[in-house]
């Protein structure tokens, strides 16, 4: 049994609003007060009843046992030092998809082993409190990053609530954890952005492109619609990663183009077997 | 109602042999005769039950009223002008993802009339007649290319075939046909393959990530399990348009790079802003 909280979620969005959901779902909670900056969200997410009241963010702190930060990776950065000073006891965690920046910017923090930094391997293209899923993040993978920088308690409990939601807890350090993600997460949405403005540009009978996209089109451009606010600062925060991961994707798919140019049958069939291999990793 | 014919299948695998799972399920045949070059792929499709018997192709088509053809599109190219010497007054269809070359090699042939040049957007990343799919190509959109070259009567029985089937006819000259696939279905297959080499060829440690690995990623890869039997002849013959959309998507990738390089987020934000347009097209 894990003991219901007072649970801070500061940003009702995708995110947030999701795990609210789950952790009144999975009885986590006792309270789920909410903090959002944007009034609209605030009033959407009391619509669809994710918590049960907001507070300003000082009340939040002051009230909680848990404070779960779900806010875009540039502002996390700025604000979590500010959380942390006023914090004592309660657990703080984040829910951020870049890890190396937190960790950094409470390294000396007096309350650091308060933080526990956590990735949960779940989003949808949709943002805000409206997109909030109920059964969110079940069956996924939740990354917890340094786990040794944490107080016990404050790693037990969030450990044990991931669990409780259905997620296997995976520990990584941080640096490794923004090469991994950059890899399976964040390349796939500048390719999806890409290739959506590939397509835009290039395709000027938009009808056409309506009636005949097929699933294969819509599975790889889906991304495409993920929210900018969220993803420009993940994109700079582990700019170096990335730019790694693009000049290799754009090395693959030249390589791909000098096979068709050249009519070369027999490098693309050798190209695709290769690509074949990803069997082994997605079932 | 459309009359139940004799049918025979150029090739049972993963279209043909969901196709004639939709004609016998939809009342269109009165007996499904399979063609297969794979004696492995032959005795599956029996095992299954997809199609009634097996014949050589001489014997096929001389007893067929109607003939498909759903194989490779560079063996369609020379067995097609074969088949049609052979066709008196039979209708022939194609179901090739590319459509100026069978269109080209058939356009002095003297039974022209009888060929329709069709092709369902439907498929899946997966081959052969054990992946044949019960409902395939429910609610997707048909291309029929130049159908002013076919008979009437023939294009009669397609249309009204796919009809039945549920598929949405969109006819369209062969030309823009080709064009318009190379951006809403060949890219992404490239993309697909290019990113699973990037992933695979980057990351060492696999397990990693096979762990983490989301939704998001599985969704933009798994075309990149693709067979290559199938899509070399396609690259090769739609060479052209599809080397300028790859030039296009590699320009508007190296876009996110240079703007990642610079930490130039107004720049991203624009560019991510548009991506987000494909909203219009996909819901």
């Amino acid at each position: 049994m894990v003991n219901r909280k007072k649970i801070a979620i500061i940003g009702v969005g995708l995110i947030g609003g999701s795990m609210a959901l789950q952790l009144h779902e999975k009885k986590l909670s006792s309270l789920l007060i909410g903090v959002e900056a944007s009034k609209e969200h605030a009033s959407q997410a009391l619509e669809y009843e994710l918590v049960d009241e907001f507070l300003p963010l000082n009340e939040a702190i002051a009230a909680a046992e848990v404070i779960v930060l779900a806010i875009p990776v540039n502002k996390m950065v700025h604000l979590l030092p500010r959380i942390m000073d006023q914090v004592t006891d309660q657990i703080v965690m984040d829910m951020g998809s870049t890890k190396a920046s937190v960790i950094e910017v409470l390294k000396q923090h007096p309350r650091r082993g308060r933080f526990v930094a956590t990735h949960p391997m779940w989003g949808t293209e949709y943002s805000g409190p409206k997109s909030a899923v109920r059964g969110a993040f079940e069956g996924k993978a939740v990354i917890i990053c340094n786990p040794n920088e944490s107080d016990a308690d404050a790693l037990e409990w969030v450990k044990k609530m991931y669990g409780k939601i259905g997620m296997r807890v995976v520990e990584m350090e941080a640096k490794a954890h923004d090469l991994h993600v950059a890899y399976v997460s964040h390349i796939s949405h500048i390719t999806s952005f890409a290739l959506a403005n590939t397509v835009l540009e290039k395709e000027k009978v938009e009808s056409a492109i309506f009636e005949i996209a097929s699933a294969g089109f819509e599975s790889t451009v889906r991304l495409a619609k993920s929210n900018p606010d969220m993803w420009v600062p993940i994109f700079l925060q582990n700019k170096d990663n990335i730019i790694d991961v693009l000049t290799e994707h754009i090395d693959q798919l030249t390589k791909f183009k000098e096979s068709i140019q050249t009519d070369d049958s027999g490098r693309l069939q050798a190209l695709i077997a290769d690509a074949n291999k990803i069997r082994r990793i997605i079932r």
